[in-house]
């Protein structure tokens, strides 16, 4: 967020910024789903829904488990929310006490240690490696796992690096996290932008791990604010309750138009996107060892890639600054996602053409 | 919401419900801000605002504290939310540590309970007296601050109650807290429904004091699930920090919309609105110590009556859930507010016409 300050000071005095830093698609809400949003306006659809969300809605999304996935998820065990952060929180608020032990991989999505804060619990950072594809194994879970330990909260494909865990090793996790009684919380927000290999839904083989999503990537909604998990069915009645209590209800129109994100049209947009970000991916793939920036894992997903700086100097936030101010290129210094070893990473989201990506290689080129 | 579902289930069954339970206006969203959103939607206004909320509408509701509260507030200090709901749990994040106590007048909001605990911190019920207008007294706050208590979340009008909290009582509450190096929260989501001697916003007068609010009542725009808080000086950078980690930005289209919601038009609609609102209080009022209901505290805003109920029997679930199958009148028993005393109590929401508000005093006569 200081990079997109500063990288905003520097466009207000003029200069040209290839934005690289955020984590928000460069595509717009698909047109059926803005006509839904639309309709539903001019209906007057604007009425508190349920808490946990519409009936229509989360059929819906039962059905695209059942198509995308193959698995066949109860929609009672869906639960519509406020973006995949208020699903984050009604998940620790249900399953995790003020006190408990969180495990999250570092490198991370810097908020995950936020959300395990603000309910008073303890984010504790699980170091993942380039050699293991930045994910966690079952053996450094089962080694950080302590006597206060609640529960792990995984990603995949992960921010910042776009690494997938696998379906073998997140069944060995599991089983790690349910023989101590634990919790895996599965942030599955960019499942659906996966390029090669993609593994179904942890909801498809784990009915105890609660799954995290969102409308605000792969459907490219993020300003409306809508997400969803599917819980384990022991959840569902309490997880409602939360959610009238500590949110009331998710958008009514956002709900409404969201209905619009399964057609047939919508879906050939959404996977041409998913192409076009392949594309992307595979162009700075390229580029970057010739940059000196080594991306240690292949990413398989997401729009993300982290790459090893260290050719470069020292510090990331040294570098990235060194890189706005002199190219004119916005990236994200890996400190934001890893306390521990985030000076030695920097994060670069493709969320912008093929053009300006080739534009911002050149750019960089030029000053490392 | 006990009573919420076996109405609708009354209803499925044929039953003509009249629903006095559940606290969100008939009205619907004013149909300028209808169109508004439906503007934003087709220029693709969809993309995430800054955490705090855009620039426009923070401009436009601070000078909506100078236009109707006389209150000079710097639009930097204002925090726009996903609902008042989001509001609060960013206030307690933000000003409260999980194990300490937070203090909460009782009958009150019953989320605010599972707020707290969310935050792991501690509610502490403080009774609040018919005879005082059910809203807490300076002497009650010191009495009940201990040594772990580091807040005091108020409301005026208050939900269940209708009853405000002058501002010479305000002032000597935030005397006492200030003394004890506490926070007050405030929670102003209906201070725009006050039928007599309203009291401008606590903004206008206690700076240090966070002022929650909310699209929802007062601008009828409950499924758009937008609000505000104002905040201290020193809260303005760690409470966007906190916004962006927690809830990334509020809804966008939301936020346009709302722009709408302060021009003459639709203010001439709200007021009038305020006026039926009344209407429908006195009508209420007139009526129901002829049915042995007795408001013990005159409400001057809000749309809520809270009644004594103990003429009728020693349970107010009991006898809610009598009037529901008999009389066809959904009412909220008073333990949903109060844990200590809402046996004796009843929360009558005027949320319907005065023709079905005349309807339900009918029924309530036959069965009471």
């Amino acid at each position: 967020m200081d990079i997109l300050a500063r990288a905003q000071a520097a466009e207000r005095a003029g200069a040209d910024i290839i934005h690289l830093e955020v984590g928000e698609p460069d595509f717009p809400t698909p047109p059926g789903v803005i006509a839904a949003g639309g309709s539903a306006l001019a209906d007057g659809d604007t009425r508190y829904t349920p808490a946990h969300g519409t009936g229509a809605l989360r059929a819906a999304l039962a059905a695209d488990y059942g198509a995308r996935h193959g698995a066949e998820i109860d929609p009672e065990r869906i639960v519509i929310t406020a973006g995949a952060s208020a699903a984050i929180l009604l998940a620790l608020a249900a399953g995790v006490n003020p006190g408990e032990e969180v495990l999250l991989p570092d490198p991370g999505y810097a908020c995950n240690r936020q959300f395990v804060a603000a309910r008073g619990a303890c984010p504790v950072a699980i170091p993942v490696h380039a050699e293991d594809g930045f994910q966690p194994t079952a053996e450094a879970i089962a080694a950080a796992w302590g006597a206060n330990t609640r529960a792990v909260l995984l990603a995949s494909p992960a921010n910042p690096t776009g690494t997938c865990l696998s379906r073998a090793r997140l069944a060995a996790i599991v089983e790690v996290v349910r023989a101590r009684g634990g919790l895996v919380i599965m942030d599955e927000i960019y499942a659906q932008i996966v390029f090669e290999d993609p593994e179904p839904s942890a909801a498809a083989a784990f009915p105890d791990v609660v799954v995290i999503n969102s409308f605000s990537k792969y459907f490219a909604m993020t300003g409306w604010r809508l997400g969803w998990m599917v819980v384990p069915a022991a959840w569902v009645e309490p997880v409602r309750r939360l959610a009238q209590n500590l949110f009331v209800a998710p958008a009514t129109v956002a709900q409404t138009a969201a209905l619009a994100a399964f057609d047939a049209g919508t879906e050939a947009l959404l996977q041409a996107r998913v192409q076009e970000l392949r594309q992307r991916r595979d162009l700075l793939l390229e580029a970057l060892p010739g940059l000196g920036l080594e991306v240690q894992a292949r990413p398989q997903g997401a729009f993300y890639l982290y790459a090893d700086c260290t050719a470069h100097g020292p510090d990331s936030e040294v570098l990235c600054a060194r890189i706005l101010d002199r190219a004119g290129v916005a990236l994200t210094p890996g400190t934001d996602f890893s306390p521990s070893r985030g000076r030695d990473y920097l994060r670069i989201a493709y969320t912008q053409s093929q053009d300006r990506l080739r534009e911002a290689v050149e750019r960089l080129a030029r000053v490392l």
